[in-house]
């Protein structure tokens, strides 16, 4: 696994969880921040709007996943390219190393920082099952795939992070639709 | 369907949704919400700690869902003891009538609604997980299940909101659950 090579975005973002984790969210500003990257305080904000989003990463994963719902095969079911789109973002995560826990850590830590992750996963399902319309999925099933799909990965997550990455997140999030696919098998409807 | 009879409480939700819509949430003052309800502020504040929380049930919907999976047989499987606790739950909404669907048109336009309604519904899928590791599900099955729930209630619950009641609540859940065993039955695993 190739580690990270940091160029300007990402130094000030492991600078940030760096400094979140040493003095805590609250105490540290974005000078010290952008001091600590090496940076000014001008090439933060050119780069992030506060020092909230720094943890965040944009737009970025959305679009890629996105692109990749939109690029897979059209024989490809609703679920199968959310779970391969979701799966094909797994080295980004990886190559952020260490540092993926100590931000999740932050993350959980700090309500306003967890409302904000809740915010950017709940956009992130609205862009998937748009994708999913696209490609002529309809509903309920593009919200409903693109809604579990994002709780699969909620749960991979929070599995790989916490459990010092021995598995790597791509197989984790394969484990975890696996697992949802056995999940809802057993499932039978409810009685009329 | 028999209609809401509010109390206290429930006269103010009903009066902040009403005055919300009207006049729109930031321009609304909690004085003008006990006013309209015909109470005074002191009692709004027994009731909710401020004009945000009004719109949401608070507990009580947390609380009853989980003791309806604590309350499950003890052969029912996570995904079932899920499904039918959330179904059971479809009457609580349907007695609301049309104030559900203003309060949902309510969230949907306001950032910082949306966000609370977000961090609820987080804090429920944790509820949830914790009551099916007390039945013993193991993990990640339990986190899982109760995700993949809160997803399925999430799409339901929207698709109710926005068909003006067409269907019960209670149908719609029941529906949603039976479209995500067929979206992910027919999910492949990835090739490795």
């Amino acid at each position: 696994m190739g580690r990270w090579q940091p160029d300007a975005r990402g130094r000030l973002a492991l600078a940030a969880v760096d400094l979140y984790s040493e003095r805590g969210y609250d105490a540290t500003a974005v000078a010290q921040i952008a001091e600590r990257a090496g940076l000014t305080e001008r090439t933060f904000f050119r780069h992030y709007p506060g020092k909230r989003e720094v943890l965040f990463a944009g737009s970025e994963l959305q679009n890629r996943l996105v692109t990749n719902v939109r690029d897979a095969q059209l024989c490809t079911g609703p679920m199968d390219a959310v779970a391969r789109a979701l799966e094909a973002t797994g080295s980004f995560f990886e190559e952020l190393g260490p540092m993926a826990r100590a931000r999740q850590e932050l993350i959980d830590a700090n309500p306003e920082l967890h409302e904000r992750e809740l915010t950017k996963l709940a956009a992130l399902a609205a862009a998937l099952a748009d994708a999913l319309r696209a490609r002529g999925v309809g509903d309920p099933a593009a919200d409903l795939t693109a809604e579990a799909g994002v709780a699969v990965f909620k749960v991979a997550f929070n599995r790989w992070v916490h459990t010092d990455n021995a598995t790597t997140l791509t197989q984790t999030l394969r484990e975890t639709f696996a697992a949802l696919r056995h999940i809802t098998a057993d499932h039978a409807p409810s009685p009329r």
